[in-house]
Parts: C-alpha cells; structure tokens; sequence
C-alpha cells in the first residue's frame, strides 16, 4: 500500500513466492540425494508428488504450505524450522528421515533465495530488453533531432534527441548484462551446520556428499560453489547489479520528469492525473522510477555491511537483515524496470517544443563554435563582449555588422543542427561501435 | 515472512493501520471544517458515524475501506485518490462535498503517516520504558559485580556489570525521551495543492481556513504547523530518533550477544535453539536487534535524501520514497524496542563466568594500576618487562620478588575488585547526577 | 582538492584544527586536575603556558605541535598516543606526571572532537542567520509576488515568492535551532580506560575524580556527563543535525537549480562562468550545496551504524569509524553553510520571467478554483471536457461561451494573483505563527 | 590526521596524484591529437617535454603544477579551468591552442579519476595477491586443525582453521578478480561540451574526432568509451568492485578480532600496544580494516545515488559528489589492503588455545552427529534429555551408560577431529574445485 514504486510488480518476490522457493529447495535437496545415489529414487519421487515438483526452473507449486501459516510459526526468526516440521509431518516414514538432512536452514534459505532471484531477474531482464528496445528505436527516429544539451541545468550545445535516448539505452545495456550474468550465476547453498559437510559425509559417504553441490544445482537450474555462508559476494554482487539496473532507468526517469516540465515541455506521455486540478500531466512513472533510485543505493549498502559483518560461520544478525534487504531490492528493481518498459514506449516527443527551446538563447547555444570562429578574428575580449551583450537582442546582426565577420555564413554558423558534432552517430551506436574498438 | 526482527510486533503498522489512519485524517478533516464552523455539525457527525470514527488519539475503526482493494487501485502510486472516490460513493449527498474539501493527496497522506507514527511510538516508548526499567534494577542487582572490561576486544581493567548495565539504560533512556518528544510534537498536514490553503480561503473563507490546521490537529491529537510539504523535518528528526532508539538497542544487543559466547558465557536466556545442534543456546533476541540495527541507519539516510532533493512544491520521486522508508523504521523499532523489553527482563548474569572470566590475565587485568604503583618504585622499563614476562607465571609472587616492593599488600594491589573506580556509583546513578550537573 | 563543496570554508576543520583541540584537551585536563586541588596550581600554569592556552572558548594557540609529524607517527591508528609522547617530553619533569593522567586516547580524543564541533557550530550557526535573514528579506520583499506552484513538475496553482522564500527560511530556521542546541551540549569525555574513572579515583581520590568531569567541561566550555565511550548519542545527534542543516539548504538548492533553469530563468545571480560556453550562467553555488546534500545522509548513516556496533567498553572498529565521518560532515555542512549564505543574498528573482511563466498554461494553473466554481453549475463531465480542450484555445473564451457563466467575472477567475489563498501571510509569518498555537 | 585505516597508504591517490592525473590527461589529449593527424608531432612533443611526460601509464611527472595552488583557485568547484589557464600560460603560442583543445572539464577530470583509480587498483591488486597468497599457505598449513566453527555466536561443530581460511582465501580472490577486472576496463573520457564531440568535428574533421577517444586511451593506457559524461556505470562499477574488496578483508577482520578476543585467544600476532594498559595486544590491524568496513558501504550508495540523479547532460551536483567519494572510497581499499597483506602474514594460530576451546563444551560440539546416531536407537526425548543434561557431568559416561549403546566407539564418536566433512578437501580448494565444476 506504502510501496508506490512496486504496486502489481511484484508477484515473482511475494511471500508466496518466497515458501514456494523454500519448498523447492527442500525437495531439491532430496532429489540431488537421489540423484548421487543415496536415496532410493521412489523416495524423491514421493516427496517431489507430495509438495508438487513441476521442474528445475519451475520448482514447487500447489504444495499446500501456507505463507501466513509459516511466518506465525518463525518467531524465532527462521521461517525453516517450521517449514521442515511441517514438510515431515505430512511425508512418509520413509521418506521422513530424508527431508532436510543434512542440512541447516541457512542451506534452504540462501537457495530460496537464490531461486527467488533467479526467478525475478528473469522477468527484469526481459522489461530492461523491451526498454532497450524502445530506447533504441526512439534513437533511430530522432538521431537528427536537434535539442538543447542542458549542462548545470543551463543551455550548453545542441545535441539531438537520439544521441541522448542511445546514451540512455547503453547505461540500460549494460545493466543488462550484468543482472543478466548475475542471474545466470546464482549459487545454491549447500554446506551444512557450520559449512563442512559434516553431517552429509556422516549420512550418504565423503564422495557422494563431495558430488551433492552439484547435484542439487542441477536440480534447481541454479550454480554450484562452495558454501558460502559468511562469504557473500553472491548477495553483493546481486545487490549491485541491481542497484545499476534502477540506476539506469533513475538516469533515464530523472530526463523525462525534467524534459516534462511545464516549462520544457520536450517530454509527453506516460502521464498521470490529478484528482484536484483536472490540467495536470504528471510524469507518473518516472516519478515512481525515481523513488525507487533514491532508495535503492542504501539498501545495496546494507546488504555490502552484512557481507562485512559476517562473523564467525553464521553471523549474529547481519545475515538476518540480508532477507528484507534482497526482497525489496528485487521488488524495488521489478518495479522500475516495469515503469521503464512502459514509458520508454509511451513517451513521446514533441518536436515543437524541441525546436522552441533550441532557439530560446537566440543562438548562444553554438557560443563555443562562434567562440572557435570568431575569436581567432576579432580576439578573445571583443568576442566575450558580443556575447555579453547579445542577451539584448539579435546576436546574427551583431555578427554580421563585425568588419572581420564579411564573408562568413552566419546563419549556417548560428544553426544549431550543424553543431551537433557525432550525435547522430552516437544515436545509431556505428560510430560508438568505432570508437569500443 | 522474511523479515525477522518484526515478526509480530507489527500490527500498529500494517496496512490495516495504515488504511484506519487514512480514513481518519479525511474525517478528521470534516470534523475540523464543522469546528471552524465550515460545515453543519451534522454532516461532521453523518461522516464520523458512517466511518467509524472513535475519538481524538483511537480515530476510525471498522470503517468497511479495504486495504488490499485500495492496493489495487492505486496503480497511479496513491491511494488516496481511490480511497476518495469510495468515500465519496458511500456518503450522502449533503456531505460528500465536503469529502477531502480543499486538501491534497499529500495533506492526508502526511497526516495519517503522523497518525500512525504517534501510535507506533506510544508502543516503542512503553517498550523503551520496560527496558529501561529492567536494566536499572540489572544495574543496581549488580553494581559492585566486578567483571572485565574490554577494549578493542581485550581485557583492560575491572568495571562492574551494573555500570555496564547503567550505560546501556542511559543510552536507551536518551533515546525514548528523543522519540517521545518526537511523538508528541507530529505535526498535520494541511496545505492544499501546494501549500498555500488557496482550496480552502476559497471554500471557508481567510479567517476559517487560517484556523483549520489547528482545528485539524486537535481533532486528530496532533500538533498545528504550517504546511510543510517540502521542509521534511517532521519525517527525518522522526526517522532520526527512531534510528537512534535501534542504535541504542542495538549496543545492548552486541555487547549480550558478545558476552553469551560460548568462550565467554557471561549472560545466558533470552536464547532460542537449534533443530539440528541440539545443545545450542542462541541468543537470538540479540541477534534479531543487531539484524535491525545493521539496516535502519541507511534507512534513515533515505529519509534524509527525501528531504533534502524535495525540489518544487512536491517533487518528483523524494516524497513517495518516504513512505515505505518510514514504515520499515517504525517497523524495526517496534521489533527492536519489543524484543529488548523481553530480553532485558529475561537475561541472566553469571556470576562465575564473569569470575572466571576476570581472573583469566591473572592479574594483568590491573596493570594500569601495576604501572600507577610500580613504576615510580621500580622504573618503567623493569616494570615493562615484569608485565611482559608475566604471562608466564604467577604475577603475584613476581611482584612480591622485587626488592621494591616490601610493604606492598600485593594482594589487594591485584584485586580487580578494588579497582572499579566510580563504577558503583555510576551504576547507581547517584555519582551519575552529580557529574551531570 | 577534489571536494569542491567545501573549498576554503573548512579551516575550523583542518588537520591544525584538529591538533589544536587535542592539545587544547590535554592542557584542560590538568587545568581540571587544578580547579578540583588534586595538583598544584604552578603545574597548570606552566602547561599552559607552555602550550598555548589562551582560555576555556580559544582553547591552545601556538603550541609547536605538528599536525604532520603528529599523523606520521600515529601509526597504530591513534594520534594520542604520539601527541602524549611530545607533550611530556617537553614539560618538566615535575609537570610531566600530569600530563594525560589518568586519561585513556578516548578522552582525548572524543573531548577534541567535540571542541572542534562546537567551534564549527559556531560558524555555521552564523552563516545560517545570515541565510534566514536574507531568505525573510526576500520573502517580505515578494510575499504577494505571485508565481507558480509545481508538483510533480508540472504547474499546479499559484503560489508567491515570498510563500516560497519563507517556507525555505522555516526549514533553515530548524536546522539552525537543533544544531545550535547540540552545540551548546557537546559533552567533554572522561571515563578513563574503561569509563570507571578508576585511575582518576587513585590518583586524585574518590570526590576529585567524580567532580573532574565537571571542572574539565568548565576549562574547556564544553558541558559534563556520565562517560560515553560507547554510548555514542552524542556523536549521533550531532551528525543528524548536521544532516538536517545539509538537507534544509539542499533543499533551497535544489529550488534554486530548477528556477535557474534556461526555459524557467526566474532566478538569476549566485553563478559561475564556463570556459568554453562563454554564455553560460551556471548556479554553481546551488550545485555545490547539492553535492553536498547527496553525500550527507549517507555520512550520517554511518555514525548510527558506528553508535550500534559499538561493542565493549570501546569497540573494534567502530569508533575509528567516526573521526574521519564526523569531520567530513562538519567539513560538508561549513561549506554548504557558506554558500547559503552568499546565495540568499546574491540570488535575485527575475520578475518578469515568473509573470510569462505564470501564463504559460493560458489560465488552467488556477483549473482547481476553475473546478470549484463552474462543476456546480455545468456538471463534472462537461466542465472536464472544457479543460481538456482549453489547451487549443482561449480558455476566458471558452468560459464566457457557457450559458451558466453570466455573471461570473471570468478575468477575475482567471487571475492567479486572486488565487493564492494564505501565501502572503505565509511569507510574512504572521499567519503561520497563529497556524502553530 | 583523523583518517586511521589508511595513514601510510594513500600516496597513490594523495593530492599530488591526482594534480599529476589531471596533467597527464591534458597532456594526453594534445599527444592523441598529434596521433590521429590533427596536429603537429612537435607541438605534442613541446607540451610532453614541458609537463614531464613519461608514458602510458607513468603519465606526467615533475611537471611544476602546485596542488595546492590549484585547490585555492578552483573555488567556483572545478580545479581544471585554473589547471588549464596555468598550462596555456606556459605553453608556447604555436602549442597553447591545441592545451584542452575542444575538451570539456569533465572530460579531464574524468579521465584523470580513471588514470588514479587505474594506479590505485594496480596497489590494491598486488596486496589482495599477498593476502590471498599467505591466507591460502595458513589454510595449507591447518588443513586439518580442528577447531569449533561458531554460529549465532554458539559453538555449533567442529570445522579446521585451514577451512575458515581457504574461505576467506575465496572471498578475497573473487574481490581482486573483480577489482582487477575493473582496473583494466577504466576508460577514457571524451565527448566535449556535452558529449557529441562537436567541438573537435570542427577542429580536426569528423573521422579524427570519430577516432580521437581510442587513441587518448592508447596515449594513457585506459580503454575507448562512448562518453559517459551522464552514464556512471564506470563509477558505480568500480565503487562496488572496492567496497566488495573491503567487505571480504572486512570479514576476515571481524573474525581475527573475534579470534584474538582475551577469552578466545585462538589468533594472536599482528597486534599493537596501549600506553596505559601495558597488558593489552590489540588486533590493531582488524580493528582499523573494520573501520573501513563500517564506512564503506556507504560512500559506495553515494556514487549510485550520483549516477541515478546525473539529469541532463551534466548534472547540478551529483557528477561533483563523486569526486571525494571515489577518492575516499581508493583510499579505504588502499589501506584495508595494506593492512590485510600484513595482517595475513602476520597472524599466529595457537593450536593450544584452538584445542582448548574445541573441547569447553565437553563433546556438545558434536551433538549434531550424535543426533544423527542416537536418536534412532533411543528415541528422540531420551537423546534431548541426555543432551540437557550433559552441561552437568561427562557425556561420554553418560552416552556408555545407555544400553542401546553398547559396541559404540564412544571414544570416536566424541572425537571433534573426525566430524570436520569435507574441511579439508576445502581447505586445500581440491574438493572445492569439484564442486564447482
């Protein structure tokens, strides 16, 4: 109700989702016993039956545990070792002794976790694609589209429309890649109470417990490791690369609130109402895009301290305070990359208001290339003092009247759409292409 | 479900609380209008009675809004806007008009978010006030039980567990009377579209719409102030003062869940177990505080953020990542606050631990006073080298070995007991007073 | 060099800064030792003879300590140690004994920290004066100057300057006063090695030592308290208010940016110059202020988790985390000061620049009176429709066009000069004090 | 003075680094203009000559540019317009037009943070290689030296120091391949007034400016980049990429402080004294990686919350709040790897004290196998009795008295060392390999 940025995006980090996970990687963990031969296969069979296996990536459904019944049980902070009593309750005597064993509940809860994150990078990935996608097009449309290039919130050069939706679509790019390859990593956890194995080289022998890791990635269509239960680059870097992904579209969202102004005026679409005053275009979506990138930075930083805080072989609270942080991270990323997908799409620009604003300086927006012509001719402080003065009125009939300036074509020279320098190679990514090489 | 240190502790800021604060700010809101002679009393009462309105400090009750509903429709990243237009369907003509007459989205936004704040923090302080309680009398149990203190993880002279005790209680005294004072002064919100009362001049007249935020407050039991939509004090000195409550929980809880090591096992209960280790003990309402105290810092920073880029007269992304920012801290203080009133009144000191403990340097643990007493009789580097060599062997006959020393009573030189200098005191809070004034 | 938001405003936080407070605490400290009789009033005078004292507010001058030599040799972490080193080596050998007796780094250390935090308060606290006083000015200068309100970006209703003015004024005025008071509270430390004032009690006896934290907080103007080793509010308040300060004048900054604007251009002055686009006026002061803000509350954050990890009698890490921090936030909150100050009186409001904006939507900027007037008298769905379309054409027109308008003075309606309800009253503070009884 | 973690190891980025970075990628610029053909080769000759130019990656030194001087004139924020009036005025007339020669500020300064962050990662790298080098000869060495793995703060099972080690071991080296990375893909920046290159398209023709960024990168041994001016993922990725580095040297901190605790004593060396407690070892260089630990995290957010506010072409503050926090956060790995190196070589295992602790819980520490081999034969509320009660006597009297024990190796069954799992194969990282594959 109080999360703005994430409202009806958030369904792959719901606390369905998150028992659904832990589900899953319980019954994972019996199957990878199957599966290094340590269980009879008719015992995976019936636990996978039971609680609903569908597959590695699909994991549990219809399983019948209940999310709010689970979290009333896990006073203690631990929402596993109800989980587990209540898994073996309705299993088998067979079966019984193989749910969670060997494990501990770090073990099931990194994994589910790791599956919950998988599962929404997933659905990032593809709205930062269809953002790309967007943006990319957008680039093409107007890679000649001249506009004013604001720096320090002040008119500087033109640029043009494409050049910036192509810079917007490379930071967009990039954090692409690295969620996408982050996702793609994501590790189980599997290393028992302290992260030896112990209990797993008591119960099924050295070399199948050696050979579980890897099967229970299998199982789950996630990665294998070592334990990593007070090494937490997995979750870091995770956290990163999400924090990049909102830190893309914040870049992106904080253009268009910008470009949408009333004043401005360059930016249309994707807007919201207002009950109280029926004129308004509010740029809804960057504004929720933006909420979630002033938020989203501090909670990366929490999950960097508990990595630095995890003491021991499990923590004393910094591993606990991991939980919420990744969730709201996640859900927090769902959410812009949804409103951006959106937007990216809906926006539109309008080319009046682009063309109006170009010549709103009455030409000193090309004051550096006049400073490059004009100052070898008429020396730096005759120049500096036309400039000063040109506020008051037509700046080309003050450089026409310079003796020097005889011969110069002053409306070429004040035309911003020939100062645009690689700006519509930029919008196309060829030359940018060129210039990676 | 993954948030730990809140299981149940949360209810004050549920969305149930969060929608019963909603409904109360836009009756208070009526019920201010009749106070200012605005509206008939009539309508006041028809729109009280028809949403459950209770009184001043309780607001509204079973008031038929549902959260998840007004979930939903929120999709433009307010619920306000829906929350209207369902109170609206349901008054009678006569009052509906004067259903969310003149005010913002944000006036009864920021007032319920106030509304629930002085609730949670008439939780926390009764919580910070058993605590306190709690370790005064821990403090006066035990103020001349010598024990080690420990700087930069070693033993470094003798302190009492009640002075340990009575710093911990000033530390969460300051903050409950921080936050208490926080409670008391939460201010409405009442500003119209952008904080000028134009909605409401226009509506009630000058003289009326003047009186309305005070009138607003007073049935809301809040204070009066002028608008503050973009100076957002009101939120960051809450979110301050909430962040200080968790730090002071939070040393309570790194100094328990230090001293519960099994190395050290100076304080046991507050514990919770293990399924897979049977014997363990774990000092798990330590570890949930400390889970807080590792998050809320950087949610305050957020706050702080919020407040500092709100550009305009509502700008565009700080103000909606307020809300679920400040949620998150009342939330993690109820937890913390809830679970220290619980630890504090549930640890137990052992004695013959901190015995034990105490006499492991054997002696050296008063080598500041060695150094007070020898080394002007002996010289500072055979003093050095009598320490240095001490480690292996018997401090005490050492000492008693130098010719120096005849006339020494060694023994009460090396009772750590003799050295806890105004630790009692202090632990009474009698020196304490003195000092202070 | 690379902290632009500062440069030439942090002397009172200079590494000379920091080496004057330490020695000044030193020196106080046996200046202590003399007001409670435990040494000879001749040894507190040769100290401070010899160190420079000048008094309890000016603290040591020209005491020969080399802030350079002083870091170079505080290689364990801790420039106390060294400091002590050089002090004793320059006092006669009477004196010598005196210098740090007793006292543990922390106390010297913290004690410093809090003379160089009173010092810069001061100073901040005096460019904050003069920002409200130049902000009331300009706020009573342009209270009934009327201009747009925006939310969300984009025009809302009309609102004044001076509302604008007074409404940063308040927030500054906040700040000002909670800074002010954690000034005028920073609190001396001493506790000794463990916060027991044991060696104190030793050397000088069981009264003196409980009445020294006193007599050392009046040498050095600071106030007295029960030892804070690791009881860090003090630190933390101070930080927040430090915040705070930051956030009220990022605040200011952020407005000043965004109506500097090229496309907005109502206020002018406070800029810089570029050396390439020689016709930009870049509001370089609002930007350094900003950069300031975006850094702040992170800082902030840090001294609260600093306060919560602070295990033990003194932490391992965590107080070492806090000198760098609290310096830089002082060093941010100096700058950021100083700039305020400067920009509230070299801004100036570009008059006719807020008139053309004012106008840009062709009257719907007052659509909220609009509503309020004409959707009794044509219905909700056609007066909707009226707005909609007003963006074609003349909305004066289009109003007089309706048959239910007779009557109604449309340029009246119209006037945004008319709608601004409490704004000028907000801006002269006269209303607003009646808003807060 | 106040910066502790990193006295001694900042020269890489002190003020003089960065001076010499802003010259040398000035002074590159004017060389890769000579390499694409635009100029001269002796102009690029005079102007490498007359600012000490040596290489790609020594870049200028003894080039007679005072820091200081420069810091004082950078006051409107930007310390590049004075650096380059101060080389144009040195510059011979022929050369000084082609000093910062259609270049922006940013792109210098940008560049120059690339060239320091380059030299600085160079450092960093080197001492992550000593540490994990050292680490994984401690993990060789006590492969198989049981000690008790810790959770929750509770001895919880046996684990051997060479496992925790080789777990740091992983931390780390995932750090510095990530920093490394990092370092080797820092790239240039060049895009003039606001990133379309237009300003050198009119100086030396569009394919030599298409071609000018990879041959600056050539000149200063950087990479080719699109500019980046408002895309700052090579920022965020290189703070991330520290503070991940800090987090893993953080971790082993947290450990080797706890190990060292007086009542652990289970790591020793590397320590430093105290002057009042002549006793005391402190794990000094812990203590002072913790330090940067805690800060941090935070200084990493504040780079993201710049990049996500960089609006515009060059954004109204975010871009100058990256500077010190860059800087600052170079300076934080730089010491905390200085430290770590020293600190991994340093530290001493006492095999004693490991064992001692090992067996404080009377064989407790291996309940969990007990479990596993009890609780089938007697029943589960027999073995939880049995392990409630054993705190009082000898377990393993009590397990022989079972009659269900009977023909039980108690002996073994007790023994903490054959109960460690796959803690060595993981130790030595052969196992660990396996399971990675």
């Amino acid at each position: 109700l109080l999360s703005p940025a994430t409202v009806g995006h958030d369904a792959v980090v719901s606390d369905q989702a998150v028992v659904d996970a832990l589900v899953t990687a319980e019954v994972g963990l019996v199957r990878a016993m199957a599966a290094v031969g340590a269980v009879d296969a008719a015992v995976s069979r019936e636990v996978g039956d039971l609680f609903g296996w569908v597959g590695a990536h699909s994991g549990c459904r219809d399983h019948g545990v209940d999310a709010v019944e689970l979290a009333t049980r896990a006073s203690g902070g631990n929402p596993v070792i109800p989980l587990v009593e209540h898994l073996r309750g309705r299993t088998s005597e067979r079966a019984r002794e193989w749910v969670h064993r060997g494990a501990t509940s770090q073990d099931i809860l990194d994994t589910a976790i790791a599956i919950v994150a998988r599962n929404a990078v997933a659905t990032i990935v593809g709205d930062l694609e269809r953002t790309t996608n967007a943006l990319a097009a957008l680039a093409g449309e107007h890679r000649e589209t001249t506009a004013a290039a604001r720096t320090l919130t002040q008119h500087a050069v033109p640029t043009t429309v494409g050049a910036r939706a192509a810079a917007w679509a490379r930071g967009v790019e990039r954090a692409r890649s690295r969620i996408g390859r982050c996702g793609d990593e994501l590790p189980v956890q599997l290393g028992g109470a302290a992260g030896t194995l112990a209990a797993f080289v008591t119960d099924v022998g050295r070399d199948a417990a050696a050979a579980l890791p890897t099967a229970f990635a299998a199982e789950l269509g996630l990665t294998a490791s070592a334990p990593w239960h007070t090494e937490r680059w997995p979750i870091t870097e995770l956290g990163d690369a999400l924090v990049q992904v909102i830190d893309a579209l914040g870049k992106i969202a904080a253009d268009v609130a910008t470009l949408s102004r009333t004043e401005i005026g360059e930016i249309g679409g994707a807007v919201g109402g207002s009950s109280a005053m029926p004129q308004k275009a509010n740029p809804i979506r960057s504004i929720l895009i933006r909420s979630a990138a002033v938020r989203a930075p501090q909670l990366g930083a929490t999950l960097h301290l508990a990595a630095a805080l995890a003491v021991d072989e499990r923590p004393d609270g910094a591993w606990h305070a991991e939980w919420p942080t990744v969730r709201e991270l996640l859900r927090l990323a769902l959410g812009a990359a949804a409103h951006a997908a959106a937007l990216s799409s809906e926006l539109r620009v309008d080319r009046g208001a682009v063309r109006r604003n170009l010549s709103l300086t009455g030409g000193l927006i090309v004051s550096e290339r006049l400073a490059q012509v004009l100052e070898p001719i008429v020396g730096r402080d005759r120049f500096r003092a036309l400039i000063a003065e040109a506020g008051d009125g037509d700046l080309g009939a003050r450089i026409r009247a310079l003796p020097e300036a005889t011969g110069l074509d002053v409306d070429e020279l004040l035309d911003p759409s020939s100062y645009t320098g690689l700006a519509a190679e930029l919008a196309e990514g060829a030359r940018l292409r060129e210039v990676e090489e």
